[in-house]
């Protein structure tokens, strides 16, 4: 008989999305989907299942109550191209199983990521490892300009030195982290809901969340009704500290939120710890749904 | 020169904490404490830490921002010793390392779990896999001598068969899994929060949570500072899911609190997800802070 | 477009393969094949293949020089069932992803395994953890005999308990490690290499090594070509130490193998050491060529 | 009590081994040790132990039989800098725990790896990934140049675009892969040993392999009898396919070794492959033990 599969991904198999000026993704193959996470739960629980008749229900639960190995049951393999300061950060997930273009062999193709002029930002005055304002449009022209140059010669350099016939594990190392690489790289769905949740994050960098966001569509089409229980329970959950969880309660008690006076008087958090318990429950990106009093601060999510 | 060392860890060495009727926890070993989940976090940041001076403050930080590599360079072995049906539970974390003694090498001692009086309860009548009420006294007289029995007499045979000669790995198939085995295994800290956060859940069999709070005493010795943060933003933490962000968000807004009936004005969950989140919100076991009016109703943790 | 598939391993999916006396183990999904480990080495060494034209030079050429990464590009799902005294040696393997039924939540069903008459041997002599010759018949029967009545004893108080009302994470502690158990089993090429290589070896226990068998069959069916290739590189290999080694030049400089003494001539090895190398040497169980004098000692593969 | 601590290792702690131009290797930490490692296996096998009573015997037992989950009882940490396309290399094995130094949130400091004139090789030429001879002094000591000049520009570019206020994390998109980096780094001994298999290669690029030439001397000193273990049985161990061992069987039974169309009567393998078997047989790099009418054919050990 031949293999489940799942229509709206079969779609989308070998499809490039264009992601940068010149990387992209596709999905190359896909084992498993919703079923297979029902399927393989049913395994487990037995008749303990009985009462969550519906597939949705039961992802759902699993999901909530981090019985997350259902989820390892379904993989996909993407085919990537990016440039290698994304890979950098990508590789640190270290779940997946990758196959990637090798210097030493192979003659790198002369191409980089060339930032558009509107992504030339500010370093954020709030967030140590993040972006802010874009800056000046004449300065950003010419460092786009500098950074295409700079590229171009160290290009050069290279390509001379291997015709000139240097070993090509050497000729290599002075090229830019700005030089487009590939590779197939193949995880499962609940270490994939892991790497989006990450990535995903307004804090990742620009240019790995634009590859997140090309896969979560990929992720999407492979198995629907896991991804939208991921953005209920994960991508879109907010997790408060058992001390952030006593002021919310004498909030509740007390009458409900007020202003921010009001929590300086239940609580002795510092500012910055404040500053996030309000973003925690007030910031809603995703739904637009936002208290008009509160100036959302962000949080950070971690180097790379 | 000498290596780090944390005092109160090596005071723990080698003493056994005694586990169930026969069994025990020693920390063997460790590598690492606070002080290195400091120093690994400053060498990734670099001047991106100078404004967390202190490391209490560094270490929490880390831990709610998800920034768990740190975490993972401080290591504990332990050498253990449970019944099969516990071990059974404990080997699904995969990232650990163990060694566990083999039975078609060695002759099993005859050394079994029976449980206490006590401890045989009910089924639990909510949740699918836990236990209830203690059952009537004189049942469970007569079924711990009946554990105590079938035991003896299984291993009897067992004894039987290899003193006559038949080759271990077959005699010793019929064992229960009440048997008790030994391993030494070892972890890192970021998945002993992980295992920690499942096996001291009150949810997790009892007989392996005894386990957990064990090795909970001897990772606190390790690294006190963490293993406080671990409490605060895991252990004790509560998780809302987009849905349940917005019904807390219109409490807060409409003046707090009030009764059920409220809740059900604001949302449209079932019966079952209403009762998990009432639960989230007031359950709060470990610091005695309960809303009277509000019957917990207890959340699933996962089959073994 | 439809994902690639492998006629042959289609063929296979959900047929049952009988494994010892109630057990099976099926194929669920698969996902890749000689055809991905092809292209997924192709990205990385690029024009590095262009002289391995062909897919069979190149699987062979990427196993026997280490390159595994390619391996791991393709995935195969099972559904087993086993004892639990074989799942227990199974589950070391840490890098597979599986769900098994759980005793918390479900009511174990009342299959044990009852080995044949046959099975029944005695402690090899010169393997500590190995069986040796058969029983006498009488002997083996009332033994056989003897394991079914205690497992439908046991099965029988497991029963009554659960039927009384007895929480059943408690009531199954007793129960057999001749148990039946089921679980979904997932794992990728390179690990179930090494999977088979331990578990296909003579050594290995005879009830695990059945399941290896037909596992075996299943991966031979997904992938022929780099099964093949496993078999010649992997499974029939043979690895000389650096001793070993300069013995066998030795040999080869002195004109050839002559006789036992001979190599006690240019070698002061332990004669444990001696026998495993003569064994290495002489020993091709899959191939029936055997150096006529010499009896092979067998070798130890581990405990588990 | 305190912990268990090996002399030589302590010695090691916190002393640098400078490795290429700017880089270098320190041991932070390590648990455990040759005892530790003779310690968990005694757990294993039990009683199946005491035929070995020498820890060295044990050891070696272990290790030659693939009995390798006692060698992940020790851990050690290091904190190394190294080129950042050397890093590239390194993180593939992903057994590994680390914590990088972030270009995100720190300003890289202006250390770039520059090769000494005789690094500057030839494109090897039977060795798609390697290097070979060197160039011709004027040339190198031109490109040597032109290395460092290209990475200055490089370096003061950034440098501008940090001090006008860009983010960190986009002004270092285009510095040289020869950056250097720093990280802490923890494994296993298992794990490392496989590491150390790979990068002590020959044909591991020569800027990783005096890496894994500096953390080689840590293990030494954490483990002596293991790592000697892991000399004789791994790192100068040969393995040979099943053809290979039907054409060294059929060489000793006529005779020993005669020259090497003696092995093309045997034989039908492609020259390729034939030069393989001979190198295996005869090229002994570390013992200086070499069959002189025999040219070595180097063996490939894969991309990066």
């Amino acid at each position: 008989m031949p293999r489940n599969s799942v229509p709206g991904a079969d779609e989308l198999l070998n499809k490039h999305f264009k992601v940068l000026d010149k990387g992209f993704v596709r999905l190359v193959d896909y084992m498993g989907g919703d079923h297979s996470i029902v399927q393989s739960a049913r395994v487990s629980y037995g008749s303990g299942t009985k009462s969550l008749r519906e597939d949705k229900g039961l992802i759902n639960y699993l999901l909530r109550n981090w019985h997350t190995s259902p989820f390892e049951q379904v993989q996909m393999t993407f085919h990537c191209k990016m440039p290698i300061f994304v890979a950098r950060q990508w590789v640190r997930h270290r779940t997946a199983r990758l196959n990637e273009v090798s210097g030493r062999y192979s003659i790198m193709t002369d191409e980089f990521y060339v930032p558009d002029e509107a992504r030339i930002q500010f370093q954020s005055a709030d967030n140590k490892q993040g972006s802010g304002e874009s800056m000046p449009r004449d300065y950003s022209a010419e460092k786009v300009s500098e950074f295409s140059g700079d590229q171009g010669q160290l290009y050069g350099h290279y390509e001379s030195m291997v015709e000139e016939g240097m070993a090509r594990e050497l000729a290599r190392i002075n090229l830019p982290l700005s030089l487009y690489t590939e590779w197939y790289w193949q995880i499962d769905l609940h270490n994939m809901f892991h790497f989006l949740r990450l990535r995903l994050d307004p804090h990742a960098q620009y240019e790995i969340r634009v590859y997140a966001e090309a896969m979560a569509e990929c992720t999407k089409a492979v198995c629907p009704v896991a991804y939208e229980a991921f953005e209920e329970h994960i991508l879109n959950s907010r997790t408060f500290s058992r001390g952030e969880m006593m002021v919310l309660r004498r909030m509740l008690r007390r009458g409900g939120w007020n202003e921010d006076s009001h929590l300086g008087e239940v609580t002795k958090m510092s500012s910055r710890r404040k500053g996030e318990f309000v973003s925690k429950l007030w910031n809603t990106p995703k739904e637009k749904e936002k208290s008009p009093e509160i100036t959302p601060v962000e949080r950070d999510t971690g180097p790379d």
